[in-house]
């Protein structure tokens, strides 16, 4: 089975959940981050590149793939929030960039400015490939939203330089930060040229040989870049081990996740886009296991990797609270990686994860107000923790904002003869099946409410299943059809299958049940033991110190007989389903002087949570997922 | 309030738990110890630095304090179980240690051996005055066992030079690991000497001047011993921060407990002795702060020290489990301080932590064979951790064998007109009460049983207050004399004090009820939110492998309302009351392959708790102290 994903460019939402975060990301977020790379000399440094302006390379060697990333989310809100302050300047920083292209096609404005003769010698720290598949990614966005060609052409070009250079019987190569595997097959499906999707295949199919060309590029000792990350790549011993870069074994034998977190989910979603494309089983078959293992590594907000060390995993159930990295990037790599999992298998299991961490573990990553990012989303705080307007670093501002401009992308698919809904969306798709154009309507105030009412509009009669998702966290839902109840079992896909012929105005109303959920944490998962977390819908919950009183959340009991209710308050956090119940609490001044007691009191309280994405957006103070 | 303790040659001991522990001590350990004392060469060190043997000083610079400490167990036991196995080859050690001494009355065989140039260069590292403190309370020890003066003359000869050598208007200098200052306060009062005190208050009151004399030791390029554990005392940037060695602030503005936790324990324990032998207030009261705050950072089985960085303190209510360093030294000098501070403020709760201390983070530190030790004391496992017969470091072996030798003297005090009894123990003890001998003997099961019958015989009638000690963990107790209950009421110091004139065959029956208790530990103490620990009188209880099923307790539940009850199992650890009831684990099987269930089922299961003292006595396996 394969699917494809009805693009963004044929999607539109409106509801009140995703259209003002859609409105703020083209208001605020794309404005603030351009200022962002202007200020920090980002955009500069292609300017330098190009000899327009003078001066030397600022900043961090891989700062391209910030503007690169920023002009991927411009180009996708060009669709559905055009804006005028900032749309000029998109085009700008687009010429600036295609103005820095050098002559054979070469676009990286650290190596262009700081070491032009040693392009490609330190593939596995200075992230020359990984700048260049940012690169594509925003010329096919650009493309795609404006059908203009420019930055498609600055990316292919680039991408022809570097097909001409790795490869088979060429140069052997592979980029230590991955990212350009994905990015090559989308430049491969737009332009149609089989040439980059056979360098992706490459990318994905030659990494893990030995000896790798990471450890042969060290032997060079006039490395480009300096060492970097390098200890991450070798063992204490000082022999090199890969494991960060995923590069500790070929692709087919991989069965575990590793090393960085982010890497890793781009890999892995490029290796399943390959798996697709190419019909490789033994890719397919290593990304089921890796997909087995991190639903052993993900935590319950849909962050993976735990450990700043290697900003990436540690082992299976290892998902401490407090220290938990849990990247923004992270989760939105997994999004990229869970999304290609569903498209190859057509299975909801892969959109229940990507529903987790759309709506906790990465849509945290941005403020309410849309101009300050959280690099790291912890659990757990105890009130130390705060977004921030950028960072030297600046990779996961520009990637939450462009996972938010692209939403539309991941509401519907489509395979031969059917249609699939996977997230529960207000708005419209137009798709095409047997012929037939189809308009899908969904009109919902997911994920407040679980209710959800398609109309579905074909331009004549048309026969075709249509697939609803029925998430992992519903237990109980009924569906009608124009009224008419209809007796539903999902499949052991995780869909309710709806096969009949589709008339103009046939509407289906899906009525998900969504009650507040306590949830446990697998045994292994020692931090959590018996704690709970509170779950309602897709969104986990938290709590703050700003809604309880101080911290005393982390000694909370929500014992199982306690009483726990659901309430729309639309004066909070840009308007939330909080929940409202009471627990029991340890009184600190029961304890006295002592560290041990027989016979603690426990205090009756009232407590309230917040969806955990909203966290971190009154004044600072502590912050808890999981409560006993 | 200054009190003294009965000393050990007054008492003996004659019950079913420490009497077989007394004589394993003697039959077992002791020996044992001896041979490995002999085996690694330390007894040889002090026979080549005597001249007898040929040969290189063999082992780690401090080993001399191992053989003065196991002289010094073994000198107890002489008293109640003496063992012609051993007594001839104690006598040789004894003998091999007194030819060591060098014309001048040095003694330590590493720098009589390796660097004689170069004594009392290094005090901050290389543990000269820290082996002289251990041959004193060897020498002092003999001494009171048997009247020989042999060993403690050599003590004295030593003692006399570093008094000699060190002092107010002689050179600066203090120990770097402490435990001089209270071997010195040992030697005034059996010798009757003054300076010796002089030199102790010295010791204790000199520590934490700037420049430390540490700091500058390390001028001196030609440092003898080289930089030891040098980084602990020094700041990051390369400061000398000395709160290692308790260096950090003079000892009367002291108000945490930092650093090496055996060096702050024999520091407090010595600075005790001072307060109460010189009356300094500035002392007496940092002493009542650093109390204070080591209440905030016991394991609730009376380990201290959990960092195993530092081999000690961290921060208040940081009692991490399954890492706990919690050095079996560390627990023995907690009962050294703990012992004093009691005899300084005759307050019980310096005793209610010596006795948790006694019975479990200590007694853990043995086998029940005698010849297997434990280093750390780590409150939950994973079946990794195992007791030793010896170690390169073997600093806790003899230690646990000097305190069991030694225990008669921590059961009873006295002042003025006033006996005091502090532990339930069967025996007997001899004082003298307003010139009246007076013979108390205790018959009782303790810890199994809280029943205490104690009768007094007075050689005459005397009128005298005897405080019995009535335990933290104690909430109802009742006590009859002479067969008629009194109303009895405990006094704020923790003890029921029974004032009378005691006649010949008078007797007390204290009945402390001795119930099955959940403990609670304070919610600071992040680790143990939402989990309890058994205890039953002094004897805190734990779960192992060898009596559940495979790890399971590490989910256990151990509800409120759940059944438990305590049993005397005479065949099983040489005789154990085992904790017996129901609890509820989750079942693994049950999960499948989720991560996180909002409905995960319980299982009903039968739980045994042992004694924490008699853990990994049976099978490697999994243990844990705090449960749900």
């Amino acid at each position: 089975m394969s699917l494809k994903a009805i693009p963004f460019n044929d999607v539109t939402i409106n509801d009140r959940f995703w259209s003002p975060r859609q409105a703020t990301n083209s208001e605020k977020t794309i404005p603030h981050e351009l200022e962002q790379c202007r200020t920090t000399g980002r955009i500069s440094n292609f300017a330098k590149a190009a000899g327009i302006e003078s001066g030397n390379f600022e900043g961090i060697f891989f700062n391209d793939s910030d503007v690169h990333k920023l002009v991927e989310a411009a180009s996708y809100t060009l669709q559905t929030h055009p804006n005028p302050k900032w749309e000029s300047e998109l085009d700008e920083v687009i010429d600036t960039i295609a103005k820095s292209q050098q002559p054979d096609g070469y676009l990286n404005s650290y190596f262009t400015l700081v070491e032009p003769e040693k392009r490609w010698q330190n593939l596995g720290m200075m992230h020359e490939l990984y700048c260049a598949g940012h690169l594509f990614e925003a010329g096919v966005a650009h493309y795609q939203a404006t059908g203009q060609q420019k930055l498609l052409d600055v990316a292919c070009r680039f991408a022809d330089l570097i097909d001409k250079t790795f490869g088979h019987e060429k140069r052997a190569g592979l980029p230590g930060h991955q990212g350009i595997e994905l990015a090559l097959v989308k430049l491969a499906r737009v332009t149609g040229e089989a040439r980059y999707m056979s360098l992706a295949d490459y990318f994905v199919t030659t990494r893990g040989q030995r000896p790798s060309v990471f450890e042969k590029e060290l032997e060079n000792p006039d490395l480009p870049g300096g060492l970097g990350a390098y200890k991450h790549h070798y063992t204490r011993d000082d022999k090199y081990e890969g494991t960060y870069s995923q590069d500790h074994l070929p692709m087919h034998e991989q069965t575990e996740c590793v090393g960085h977190a982010v890497r890793a989910m781009y890999l892995y979603a490029g290796a399943a886009d390959i798996a697709a494309e190419t019909g490789n089983n033994g890719i397919a078959t290593a990304l089921d296991a890796l997909w087995q293992n991190v639903e052993k590594r993900l935590y319950v907000t849909g962050g993976v990797g735990p450990s700043g060390h290697n900003e990436g995993f540690t082992q299976d159930y290892e998902l401490p609270n407090f220290s938990a990295y849990a990247e923004t990037c992270a989760s939105v790599g997994l999004i990229f990686w869970a999304h290609r999992m569903f498209l190859l298998k057509g299975d909801s299991r892969y959109v229940d994860v990507l529903e987790t961490a759309l709506y906790n573990g990465a849509l945290s990553g941005v403020s309410l107000e849309g101009t300050d990012f959280f690099y790291q989303n912890p659990l757990a705080s105890r009130g130390g923790r705060h977004r921030h307007a950028w960072f030297g670093c600046a990779c996961c501002p520009p990637n939450i904002a462009r996972l938010i401009g692209s939403l539309g992308q991941y509401i519907y698919a489509q395979s031969e003869a059917d249609l699939w809904v996977n997230l529960y969306v207000g708005g419209t798709a137009d798709a095409t099946v047997a012929d037939v154009p189809v308009k899908l309507t969904q009109e919902t105030d997911y994920p407040w409410s679980g209710d959800v009412k398609i109309t579905i509009e074909p331009e004549k009669p048309v026969k075709f299943n249509l697939n609803l998702r029925i998430p992992d966290w519903c237990g109980k839902f009924d569906v009608t059809i124009n009224g008419e109840t209809q007796r539903a079992t999902v499949g052991t896909n995780g869909y309710l299958s709806i096969d009949r012929t589709w008339n103009a105005d046939d509407s289906i109303q899906l009525n998900l049940d969504m009650p507040v959920e306590r949830v446990y944490a697998h045994p292994y998962v020692r931090e959590n033991l018996g704690r709970i977390a509170l779950q309602r819908g897709p969104l986990v919950y938290c709590f703050e110190d700003a809604d309880n009183p101080d911290g005393a959340f982390e000694t909370l009991s929500l014992a199982k007989s306690g009483y726990m209710e659901a309430v729309f308050d639309s004066t909070l956090l840009g308007g939330i389903t909080l929940i409202r119940g009471t627990g029991t609490v340890y009184d600190p001044t029961d304890w006295d002087n002592n560290l041990y007691l027989s016979e603690p009191n426990l205090k009756q309280t009232d407590v309230t949570a917040i969806p955990y994405y909203a966290w971190c957006n009154r004044e600072a103070g502590q912050m808890a997922v999981w409560v006993f």
